[in-house]
């Protein structure tokens, strides 16, 4: 039996529903693939860190968090490693980045991968800010030293879109993306439809617990705008970041307006759309109005990713639901492509 | 160099579509993967066979097909084998089926399939009909003899369904499959909700040179009753055969019921539907109203199939064109697999 061994950067909600997966998975994966998959460091920022070359129990590790809210500061691999810390000094073969997304930069996730890259040791981000910031330069570092580098989970949550495009449209050429990238938006403007003024929908979102308090990276389309970068970074090799993206959120959007597009057979959506013309790459995120009778327009339809291509035309990825468990699924499909890579 | 030889089966639309994206990709394929792709036989059912150990000249062969119609019958490889014998006594790596499908039986592809993998010879199937009535059996015939065997094409003619749910959903299990997977009834039934009548659409259609003489295969719901049998073999070890699909087509609805569905806000559509229940396999193939505001009624969608698993909830892959390149894609897709698995 070979060993796998993980360090975890951040254990929140991904991170724990990824430990979650794994754990279920475990005993499968080793008889699959012949690797016994171990955790051996979780830091967070708040929480403490635990650091155990011999394997941490994973699943007391989730039980400490969920219902302690901190690592048992008696357990013999507590200590107070910085993330930084482990990935300079902790031994893993795997780097999962799960820490929070800084959508003006990028840092510090991107020296997270940048460390464990230089080190040899492969990396998977769930944080897209790396991707939609520095992707071209993880990228090739991740080539000079013979490493994976994969980050499904930073668009549409786990969906098939990085992975499918390596696997199942090897060869051919992408030429255009288009998507709802962003569910709180798509969610907002639904709730428009039925003459409900934004604040509204925030006060109701945020009593439900579905709405963050600071709503500004989704209504004001960063979020959109970072993923829109990364779907044309990775896909097109576009070598841009979120500033190139000529960007408009909804926050300017009104009820009559929404209400005014199903008037006219259409939807008012927050749509991405990027591609190449001239030779220059071009992105943009901006509510448009599109046919109510178009797929993008389902209202069952949370995120959806559409790819043009040569050799397989248009061909759409549809996301309809929200599951905490598809984030963590993101970053266990990663690693589990990693084992797939390593062991050839 | 390593070399890959390769057998086609039947050299129609999808094999001659197959072969442009070959020759189109060929040295960046042996750059990628140091595979030489030699296609060595190609045997046709009326314009000859092909055999040449040491290569066959692609693009002359696609050119003898289609401007003479025929193979050089002065070329030193033309022969008179059968599909059969190219099974049993070429020598080749890879078996390509591309022989026209029988769907009552799955017959002679079935034995094509199996005769190369008796061989040790990876097989990759276009050809839906064994998927649909003997998958399982072809499945532990390759683990047996460790033989790759893919059949992209099968369903929704290259786009990713199979590979992507091995490669992208690895360890989630898919308990629901649900699909518009007959690009020809989806057809139809849009141009009647237009008020036409189906003999004028399908006059319309075989006039244009975009329907068959024999509809029968797509109208009664035998096309889109195989690909669901594939899929639920495939995803979810059903065992079933097309038999087992609960099966009524689109020949028995008139205008009115179309019109009717979309004046009560739905649309009609031949809805393809299995899963298991009770532990036991189900599948319906079925003319069902759905409601106009859902993704599967865009009008932009040619087909669709959506997958509900565990870990990654509800998802669709959606194809909007239909191209002839797509179902050479397929096959190619299936080859690249080949190369990647056999080089580990």
């Amino acid at each position: 039996m070979k060993t796998c061994k993980v360090a975890m950067l951040g254990f929140g909600i991904a991170g724990r529903a990824f430990s979650r997966i794994l754990l279920d998975n475990h005993s499968d994966i080793a008889e699959k693939t012949g690797y016994d998959v171990q955790i051996v460091t979780i830091s967070t920022a708040t929480r403490g860190t635990l650091n155990k070359p011999e394997g941490i129990d994973l699943a007391e590790a989730v039980r400490a968090v969920e219902e302690d809210g901190h690592f048992d500061r008696n357990d013999s691999g507590y200590c107070e490693w910085s993330a930084m810390d482990v990935v300079d000094q902790a031994d893993y073969d795997v780097l999962l980045e799960l820490t929070p997304l800084n959508i003006e930069t990028g840092q510090p996730a991107i020296d997270h991968l940048k460390g464990a890259m230089s080190r040899g040791r492969h990396a998977i981000s769930a944080n897209k800010g790396p991707i939609a910031w520095a992707y071209r330069e993880l990228r090739d570092l991740a080539k000079e030293k013979g490493v994976c580098f994969y980050f499904e989970t930073t668009v549409m949550a786990g969906m098939p879109i990085f992975n499918m495009a390596d696997y199942c449209l090897e060869y051919a050429k992408v030429s255009e993306v288009k998507g709802i990238l962003n569910a709180t938006t798509n969610y907002i403007l639904r709730q428009m439809e039925l003459g409900l003024p934004q604040e509204t929908i925030y006060e109701n979102g945020r009593k439900g617990g579905f709405m963050e308090a600071d709503l500004s990276m989704d209504v004001d389309g960063f979020d959109a705008a970072a993923k829109l970068t990364a779907l044309l970074n990775v896909l097109m090799d576009a070598g841009i970041t979120p500033d190139d993206i000529d960007r408009t959120g909804i926050g300017d959007v009104t009820t009559e307006q929404v209400m005014g597009a199903v008037a006219r057979g259409n939807k008012l959506k927050l749509l991405c759309r990027g591609g190449i013309k001239d030779g220059k790459v071009w992105g943009r995120v901006h509510p448009e109005e599109i046919p109510a009778s178009h797929a993008f327009s389902g209202e069952d339809v949370v995120a959806v990713v559409e790819l043009t291509t040569d050799l397989m035309d248009r061909l759409s990825i549809v996301q309809y639901g929200l599951e905490t468990t598809q984030t963590g699924y993101g970053v266990f499909i990663d690693l589990m492509r990693v084992l797939r890579e390593t062991s050839r």
